[in-house]
């Protein structure tokens, strides 16, 4: 199927793509494990068994490697949490989506990610860049948010809940980053969706 | 008045207690200018106006001075948020509190809460400090948050609410953390100022 719907990439293409994908991986890894003081692009490459100038050729500067990785495996993450309920398919389990929205939360991408924001709110190379990824990030998101939550956004108020709800998770994200704190998660999750079904009512996607 | 309360209380007593409060002053607001990699006890001392053996005295290690800034800090605004809303007062207006639980999570304290939390998650030494400074002050302030917001936590899903509310309150202030996020987090602050209200019914609080 690649053959068909890309016929011109040639097998170096593949490789330079592949060693891409290898660096922004590590790089996500990298910076979840040692924050953004022990991430240097030489870590990373190491890491993706690549030469440091193989991943310069990549990403010039280490501020490209990095908020390009955080970008990258947050489209992963989209692209794999849309596919768990497909729009064609009958509308999905309210507690469900709301368990795999704030589970993005948690893990190694939001590890990264935070470390990534911390460090841009005191270095001004990194700043402009981050508030840019976190604008494209933050958008998909609640767009996504909405789409399988089933909400209906024109209805007041129904924006600033779905808003609020992902800065909950954004939290409870936050207050996973020392401990372990899924136990309590899941009773703040099961509650907050009994009030999310009162406000935003039923699901009304589907059939 | 303090000569009437504390009797015994020397100049010399005074002076040790006014550096201690002006070095965990001085931390706080370092640590959240220049995070924790910047963050060193000689920084400390100079902007506090105090000997590195002073200030060494006071905190025998980084960890020590940065921990107790925070939990400092954290303490006086906690007195602070009470002061504003006298339990003998009549019930508060719920907007306004939270409003002001919401306000606790923007500015400096939260800032520097949050750097010393993302390097206690990479520094072992600092780990274990900050995971009992984070329950401390956690529970000091749902207690605060079901006092103020005038909830019976004996009726189903209200302390998952308030837990839940107050996780949204630290997303909200990561979300404040690299732009002025001040005119959307109003507007969520106003949905879920209704939503608390359907939830936890009116304030019972008050004569």
């Amino acid at each position: 199927m690649g053959a068909v719907t890309e016929p011109d990439r040639s097998p170096k293409q593949d490789r330079s793509r592949a060693t891409r994908q290898r660096l922004l991986e590590a790089a996500v890894a990298c910076l979840a494990d040692r924050g953004w003081t022990g991430s240097t692009v030489a870590v990373v490459a190491e890491h993706a068994g690549v030469s440091r100038g193989a991943a310069q050729h990549h990403f010039p500067t280490r501020e490209d490697l990095f908020t390009a990785s955080v970008e990258y495996v947050a489209e992963q993450r989209s692209a794999a949490l849309r596919g768990l309920f497909p729009a064609e398919a009958a509308a999905p389990d309210r507690r469900a989506v709301v368990t795999a929205l704030v589970d993005l939360y948690t893990g190694t991408l939001f590890r990264a990610a935070l470390h990534l924001w911390v460090a841009a709110s005191h270095e001004p190379q990194l700043g402009f860049r981050v508030v840019e990824l976190e604008g494209r990030v933050g958008r998909e998101t609640h767009r996504m948010a909405v789409e399988l939550l089933g909400a209906d956004e024109s209805a007041p108020g129904v924006r600033e809940t779905i808003q609020g709800f992902l800065d909950m998770a954004r939290g409870l994200g936050l207050a996973n980053l020392l401990t372990d704190d899924g136990a309590r998660r899941e009773r703040v999750v099961a509650q907050w969706t009994s009030v999310l079904d009162d406000v935003l009512g039923r699901n009304r996607r589907g059939p």
